[in-house]
């Protein structure tokens, strides 16, 4: 089938894009000698993963039980929940899944760990448990430092509980537009990092992974020598917001490439100058900006609704038909990839492969 | 089950509330004797379409030919799509689905008129044809007057066609917060919509259905004496968004209940003023504004990312646990609902049904 004949709105995965950052990023890796964990809470799809792994990916991070689950089930045997999961109900999954997989979890909080070492022990299963700090993402994480190291003693007095190391994600910095602004933020971010391992050590704690960083700023924490694991999961895919960050020259960058896009169809043209098109807030996610309108010139998309895409053909642009199919730059590529069920594999202008989003909506 | 026992992040059903809404909404139709014809688009139910038809609704708007395929599949026969369709993949399955229920589509371009009859004619089906008027909302839809005559007059000339009316939906004036404002809104698209129904009176059509109004306008429409269906939507769910609206003494419109909810639980309590749900952007849809905490004062979701929500008690707040539930009110309810799979009904705190959320992404 050639890609002219994919029906609207579809995801689309530009395979030779998509491969190319999947080994840019390998060979970053290889480089620095740093561990790279990609994070499935982009992708969610185990052949993502397995791409990824293939590449030289030590495994997976993501963010839910459900998506540790479907990772698991489709052959990745390391998965780090880089997040705080709460409950004995969803305990009790992430226990038994420890039971088949290398399984690692986040805390920041005291009672947190004593119910994660309650299930481990219900399962007769290890979890690792990795400390997360904060270090200016204002989320989730206990302060950096001597808070950490309480709550490693903690994890270290737990029978089921292996004491793994630090999450520490820098969230904030990530979409920090200029190339200096963002290195500075890493560097404070490794000084907190760096102290809090320090102070572990002395405590006797070793760290088996420092893990952290995003597409926005691996290539800082891979340089620092603190960190051990990147946990990029954007730089497969990329999106419109991420290319609005800038390097080291003040240009847009440009090391990845675009390999997802949203296929769309002009389904009304009611002015010259403005026309309609297939894909609204159901088939891309807005929260981080509208999608960008590929391939043709001075064609904007302007708003969005439910179901629609609305679009405004400036003085440059070529004129569009009713009917006519446009590729769209997701604004944020990983709750556009949670609207759709598929990604359509296209190289050449032939549809190579289709791939389940076997993780979307799994959120819980 | 309880609904303290429901896992999160999940989607919920007041069934008090949603039945009210529903109840309320029909003895409005039926006062100023004008058919209500509910949006599919924000439920995405057959059973929820289903409860509409038992109070009084003609039939079901939807947007996408695959939304009226779950809806005549799930008992529906009367279903408008109120949207231009394009291209024959979709032609085709709209014309089979016409040789199985009575399904109408709206139409703002002679070509597609062409491309719809050919499709009714491969299939033997009869396909009733309304024109989408432009009376504010900027979107889809040709200039009210003589363009409508024109492509009305074209409509007629095709074998498969019959002429319907017209769709005229103005969109924009559906969250204009100001009582007087929204109703200046409709009164002008009104006018345009009496212009055209008289042109094409004078040309010989009758119009079956003058269709439009949300949830936002609906009481505006069903006064003019013009409209003779309404579409409104939401107004079995409510939103944040809606709730922004003001009634004629300047307060927020509190005619229609929250019905729907999103159902989290604190994951992370990192410091006294902050705390972190499991409910970020793939649970809840913020194209229109951040979801609201339910039931706890002085709590407010002040951002969301991926799968976080970041919460800030004020001094009003009674703190909050880990582990504990809340329920949001969503910013915007029709996108968040394609962000689920099952709708969890609750009446006096007890788990009474569970429905598909059929229709989700559905999107072609």
């Amino acid at each position: 089938m050639s890609l002219e004949d994919v029906d609207t709105p579809a995801l689309l995965l530009d395979l030779d894009a998509f491969e190319f950052n999947i080994q840019l990023m390998a060979s970053f890796a290889e480089k620095f000698k740093i561990n790279h964990r990609p994070h499935a809470k982009t992708h969610k799809s185990p052949v993502v993963a397995q791409k990824q792994i293939v590449a030289g990916a030590v495994g997976q991070c993501c963010q839910k039980v459900a998506e540790a689950e479907i990772l698991v089930a489709g052959g990745i045997s390391d998965v780090l929940v880089s997040n705080q999961i709460v409950g004995r109900r969803k305990l009790d999954r992430l226990a038994g899944l420890a039971r088949n997989a290398n399984i690692s979890v986040c805390v920041d909080d005291q009672d947190n760990i004593n119910e994660i070492n309650a299930a481990a022990q219900r399962f007769n299963a290890n979890i690792e448990v990795l400390v997360e700090i904060d270090i200016g993402a204002g989320r989730c994480g206990v302060a950096p430092g001597k808070a950490a190291v309480e709550l490693a003693k903690s994890i270290r007095k737990n029978s089921n509980l292996t004491f793994g190391g630090l999450q520490a994600y820098q969230g904030k910095a990530q979409h920090i537009r200029g190339f200096g602004e963002r290195k500075i933020a890493i560097k404070k971010a490794g000084k907190l990092v760096k102290e809090t391992v320090h102070l572990l050590s002395e405590a006797d704690f070793e760290c088996r992974l420092v893990t952290g960083a995003g597409t926005g700023t691996f290539q800082f924490e891979a340089d620092s020598g603190i960190w051990n694991e990147l946990q990029a999961g954007s730089y497969c895919f990329m999106d419109a917001d991420y290319g609005l960050n800038l390097n080291e020259s003040g240009e847009f960058i440009d090391t990845f490439k675009n390999s997802l896009f949203i296929w769309s169809t002009v389904m009304s043209h009611p002015t010259k100058d403005r026309a309609v098109i297939d894909a609204g807030h159901k088939a891309a996610s807005i929260d981080s900006g509208l999608p960008h309108v590929a391939d043709v010139k001075d064609v904007t998309y302007v708003s969005a609704s439910d179901e629609h895409g609305s679009l405004v053909l400036g003085p440059d642009a070529v004129d569009i038909k009713i009917g006519q199919k446009l590729r769209l730059i997701p604004g944020h590529c990983d709750p556009t990839v949670n609207l759709h069920d598929w990604y359509i594999g296209i190289r050449d202008g032939i549809v190579e492969s289709i791939w389940s989003v076997e993780a979307r909506g799994a959120a819980f």
